[in-house]
């Protein structure tokens, strides 16, 4: 019988790899790798003892019983499916710490008083179908009927597509799950905060609402030879000078809050993008990332200010500001927070409150239920990349964070009614 | 019999209906539709009494011989292949005012000393093949057996081009023309200073030298979730501040010159272009154009080292600062400008000196011989576009500056030798 770390090692590299041959790390959601993933997940929670499910929405579950049929249930988990050519750890780590520490509770003969579920959420990458987090999206009622009619390439619908996984989008129209008295999830961190600083642990205190806008800038596309500079409407200068005042006031966003905050942009498009002609239109996508809502709000206002003065300078008109997305922050609860920390004191591993400025399922989780998340290292911060890469130790001491914050959890009385499972602590 | 404004107008209209139907006004080189329009123009030429044939580099010439057989050629032309959905009149005027000159001579029953050539140069337009000004590049020894060797999507070779055009690239290696003593090329401004200024005619000074460089800027695709400011390499932000420079240092170069210039950055690419992923390179073109070749080096220096100032701030690499291509500028021979001026004064025309900013079949001509070009006006300085246009009087009045110079230029004896011819004016 190998030892706990190995155990959660070897679960590790032996889901990573049932890859795509040719491009690791490869198992993307709604394709056959990815059921051949499921499957070997479904009977590792078979083999801990946990009754498999899948719901509505195509989450695979598996459920150890508590010792009070009356109270709500203490969720781990996180997504098994990754992006083309990813990782092994982004997603996976989050589902087989929440098996390892079911395996513990075994091990050590403990029997919770909650019922405990380890979730899979289906799809928690961005598919070809549009949307990210199907899964959480459909158990928190934030899948509706648009996103399911969208279609991929060859024209399959998101509905048709969840129903080859297992699911029943039909369903999804019911009363959305009030059973959940906690929601926990490992994630790597996908950045260098914690390398950096040397720590093992960030507690995270909530995942950023992300606000997305298009912006378009419509000039003339004139011969670049013959059109001088006095009467020139060019496009690219106006798109040149929001760029940097994206930098320029991300920064000072940054440095004045408290709060985590961050702005990127990341895409831009000119036409007609030839050397000798003058760019008529420019269009950028610019997005914004924070732990509080006003601030999203903020940085439009401030960013639209400044492409409107962009514009004015470059002799161009400001033809669209465009709002493309838009998901609010989801702050941790910060109950499961001090069950965290005290976790990693007691485990004498250093931890450190820290903001997640990426997405992840529990930011959906986060509306049914209190929800908390913890990060471990990842080498370089790199993820999304064959490259991306956690120390076995790392992934251990994650787990044992959790094992140790679910068994407080589960002597806490606050978490003990249904009551308390549907309100979860909001800040919006 | 049309009087001889007409007969000017109805060619134009005549050429221009032959087109690509479904997207007028498209006549572009190597194509059938190319080759009608040739045979067209070839039937005009002979109704004027032109001998016609075509050179080894495809363009197709009329020739009328003078009453002095030891006498060097007066030439004019431009060409009448067009780009996608272009207009009617950049090329076509040039070669149909100079078959309206000739028409003109005859009316008047006027007999030159030189003999005159109206050339109609093959491919002045950007090709698949990738260069431009092919045909006169072939007259002049500019095109060599690398460009020869270019093929487009399909894989044929210029050459192989060239030769169904009726060319014959085998014998370009000889001697270039050393018979040409002055070239003349009548074309629409294609930008909006005669139409500002309210001038008939612009005398050119010279044709802009074009230096071309591609910048590249090499930083990390991190995620733009989880990636502090403080440790981004944004290559798009350093690509921003080096577009803002090309414009705000070209603006400084063209005050400060009494010659034109002109700066551009035309293309931007970069990569992954996601809004979720800081962007890890990107690529931009930028051109200056300039009367004088070292306002054109001065230029890419100040540029080089502001690009690499960008790159220091944005924390990034500058992988390449790579010259694509460059020109050298092409003054107009002053001889010649004199006699056209003297011809607009004696018309009552209004003109004035002005650069041009767009490359031109003269560039190459003005390497073997003296070389003056004159520009009508475009409404709203609208070109390579249907609706590109140049009223009846206008192109009439051209053509009438060009009569009245070719007088002159006859008469004048410096050039009278082929000494002459051989020896043009430059200022590189």
């Amino acid at each position: 019988m190998p030892s706990r770390d190995d155990r959660l090692w070897n679960d590790l590299m032996a889901l990573g790899g049932l890859t795509d041959p040719g491009r690791p790390y490869t198992r993307r959601c709604f394709t056959d790798r990815f059921l051949e993933g499921r499957r070997w997940l479904s009977q590792r929670f078979e083999d801990a003892g946990l009754r498999v499910r899948l719901d509505e929405g195509g989450n695979l579950i598996g459920r150890l019983e508590g010792g009070d049929p009356f109270l709500p249930v203490l969720a781990m988990g996180s997504h098994s499916d990754t992006v083309a050519s990813g990782g092994r750890f982004d997603g996976p780590l989050g589902v087989l710490a929440g098996l390892e520490v079911v395996r513990r509770l075994r091990d050590r003969g403990i029997a919770l008083r909650h019922p405990v579920e380890i979730i899979d959420f289906l799809s928690e990458e961005p598919s070809d179908y549009g949307p990210s987090c199907i899964g959480s999206r459909a158990m928190t009622g934030f899948l509706d009927e648009p996103m399911l009619s969208l279609a991929n390439a060859d024209g399959e619908t998101l509905a048709s597509a969840m129903r080859r996984m297992g699911a029943d989008p039909s369903r999804l129209a019911g009363p959305r799950r009030n059973d959940v008295a906690a929601f926990l999830e490992l994630h790597i961190e996908q950045a260098r905060v914690l390398e950096t600083r040397g720590c093992n642990i960030g507690i995270v205190t909530g995942i950023v609402g992300i606000a997305r806008v298009e912006i378009e800038f419509t000039g003339a596309a004139d011969h670049a030879g013959t059109t001088p500079f006095h009467v020139r409407q060019d496009a690219l200068v106006a798109a040149a000078a929001t760029i940097s005042a994206v930098r320029r006031l991300g920064e000072a966003f940054a440095a004045r809050s408290q709060d985590y905050f961050i702005a990127t942009t990341g895409c831009i498009a000119i036409q007609p993008n030839a050397a000798n002609v003058v760019p008529g239109t420019a269009r950028l996508v610019i997005e914004a990332r924070a732990e509080r809502s006003a601030h999203l709000s903020d940085f439009l206002d401030e960013i639209s200010l400044a492409s409107l003065e962009a514009a004015s300078a470059a002799n161009v008109q400001r033809t669209a500001f465009r709002p493309l997305s838009r998901s609010e922050p989801a702050p941790s609860d910060p109950r499961l927070r001090e069950h965290l920390m005290a976790a990693a004191d007691a485990l004498a591993l250093t931890a450190i409150p820290m903001a997640s400025g990426a997405g992840h399922d529990a930011g959906f989780m986060a509306r049914i239920a209190p929800m908390a998340m913890v990060f471990v290292p990842s080498r370089d911060g790199r993820s999304h990349c064959p490259e991306e890469w956690t120390d076995a130790a790392a992934c251990s001491e994650g787990a044992s964070v959790l094992f140790e914050a679910l068994l407080r959890i589960d002597g806490d009385d606050r978490f003990a009614t249904r009551d308390g499972a549907s309100s979860p602590a909001r800040s919006d």
